[in-house]
Formats: structure tokens, sequence, C-alpha cells
């Protein structure tokens, strides 16, 4: 029987995009850092991740991997060469491949990016979503939530000020 | 010169959507009233109010006009006849039309829609954002922020946490 749960936790603007129109994410930096927005007490809880195959690409761009030894999924129909022994590249379907890790992990982080958010979503496998909205409206770009999934009532979890004008939403969805 | 501020104060869904699907918005009957949200102190605070086409005819589906004898001009490039006499319809640009209304209100709401609200973030006509966020995923309908306006960072100035887990952020535009 499966226990675990999944949390969506990603920044956006307030418009909405998770990435500018190139794809790119360097329009972060001029926020605070994930350190200031509580990530390493939200990382510590995390068993696994979850992540899209353009999220990957991003990740691979920051250089080192960020993620330590914390086992990593990667959806793709690629094949490809993992940046480490922790990632896994998988090329099921997202509520098979979800069933089973929440089998094995209590907390999953589905990192993003949209498409695979939609995946979840379409499937009903997000638990909570944990949105850490940014003081900026973009213009363009990649928007996180680009619909194809069921409405779905949410329940307001918790809100959290960090500094600069960062807002922190979590829902808990049914 | 112009002195008078406009704020874009409207409710949108989690993932960002103003209406659904076929432009309706029964989905925010679940939800707490506008009584309950604190509109009606923001309302007392509105000198006049702006909108376009599309939410002036959801307005109207409404019944009565609710918005008292508060002046209100709807942007629209079609002959139509007012609901009340406090309707002016103007076909003029965003930027030349909002100038002369700054002159004579202080505080203009910018009621919606989507498009409109393109244009007055595009022209940079809008002071602030009073955004109030309702606890659902619709997973379709008509987004509010479409993009097509220049990269503006925002600076927060409240957030509110209202009943049934509804929060109301306000940023200031530069």
């Amino acid at each position: 029987m499966a226990t675990g749960a999944v949390t969506l936790y990603i920044a956006t603007s307030v418009d909405g995009y998770i990435a500018d129109a190139e794809g790119k994410i360097e329009w972060l930096s001029e926020f605070p850092s994930t350190d200031d927005l509580g990530f390493s007490e939200f990382f510590e809880t995390v068993d696994c991740l979850v992540m899209g195959s353009t999220t990957y690409e991003q990740v691979l761009g920051f250089g080192e991997w960020p993620y330590g030894e914390k086992p990593t999924y990667v959806f793709t129909s690629q094949e490809r060469s993992p940046a480490t022994n922790e990632v896994t590249f998988v090329n099921d379907a997202v509520a098979q491949k979800t069933a089973a890790l929440k089998e094995q992990f209590d907390h999953i982080w589905l990192v993003g990016g949209a498409s695979l958010t939609e995946s979840f979503l379409n499937e009903q496998q997000v638990d909570t979503l944990q949105l850490t909205q940014l003081p900026v409206l973009l213009g363009e770009g990649i928007p996180l939530f680009a619909g194809g999934y069921d409405r779905q009532r949410l329940e307001l979890n918790d809100t959290t000020s960090h500094e600069g004008g960062v807002v922190e939403l979590t829902y808990k969805l049914p």
C-alpha cells in the first residue's frame, strides 16, 4: 500500500512563470537565496526527487549536482547518462511509477517542470503544493500551470512571508 | 499633472485563472462572499472603475448593476447602450485615457479582464496589484496574466489571510 506523499515545491513569479522565454532561471538570482527561503529545512524532509527532462537539463547547468545522495528519478523518453549514481531515468507512466515510489519513500519532491507537473496533477499524484511566489512580473516565459488537469479544490495549510517580499503558500490537495 | 493611482483588484485561482473555459465566474460562488473578503472596504476607497468589454458583459449578467453611482469607463470598440448613467464607453488608447482619468480621480479600480490588464501593464499604468487567491486549481480557463508586457519588479506591500483559505497579496509596481 502506498504511504508516501508528493510535494510540488517550486518558485514562480507573480504572473505564474517558472522560467523565462528561453527556459532559463537566471532571473531567480536577484531574489533571496534558497537558504534564506527555507529550502534547507524543506530539503531535509525529502527522501527522493522526481523531475522532468527539461528541469534535469537546467540542474545540470548549475555545475555540481546540488542534491547530494538523495535518489532522483528523471522522467524522460531519451537515453541519457546520469549526472551521479543517484540519478535514475524512468520512462514509466506517471501514476504507476509514483505509486511504486510512494511505497518506497515517505516524502517525494516533485521538482518540476511544467510538463511533469501537468501529468502529476492530471493523475492526481500531488499531495501538497508549496509555492514560493517571487515579487516580479516576468511578462513572458514558461508558466507553471498551463491547465490540462481536472478542477481540484485546495486547502490552505500555511502562508509564510520571507525576506525581500517573497511569499510562500502551502496548499493540501484532496 | 496626473495624481491618481490604478489598482488591479481581482480574484484568481491558484493556477492563475479569472474565469472558466466558457468565460464564466460561477466557480467563485463556492468561496466566501466578497463582503467577507474585504471588498467593501476596498470599494469605499475607489473613485472610478475601468473594465474591458468582456468583464462588462459579465457584470451585466449579475442582474442589477452592482457598482452604484461610481463612474465606470468601459474600454470597447463596439457601440453599446450603457447599463446605468454612470457607465461611459471609451475607445481611446489606454495610456492617454488613463492619464486623463488620473487627473480626475484619486483611485481607479481596474476591474479586469485579462486583455485590458495586459494593456495596462504594457503601458505601465498599474500602480498596485491586489490579488485575491482562491484555494482551487481550475485546470482550464482564462488566465489573468498571459504575458505581453515588460518585466517589472514588484514590492510586496501586504498579505492578508481571509476565511476559507483565501489569501490576498498586495504588491506595488515601480
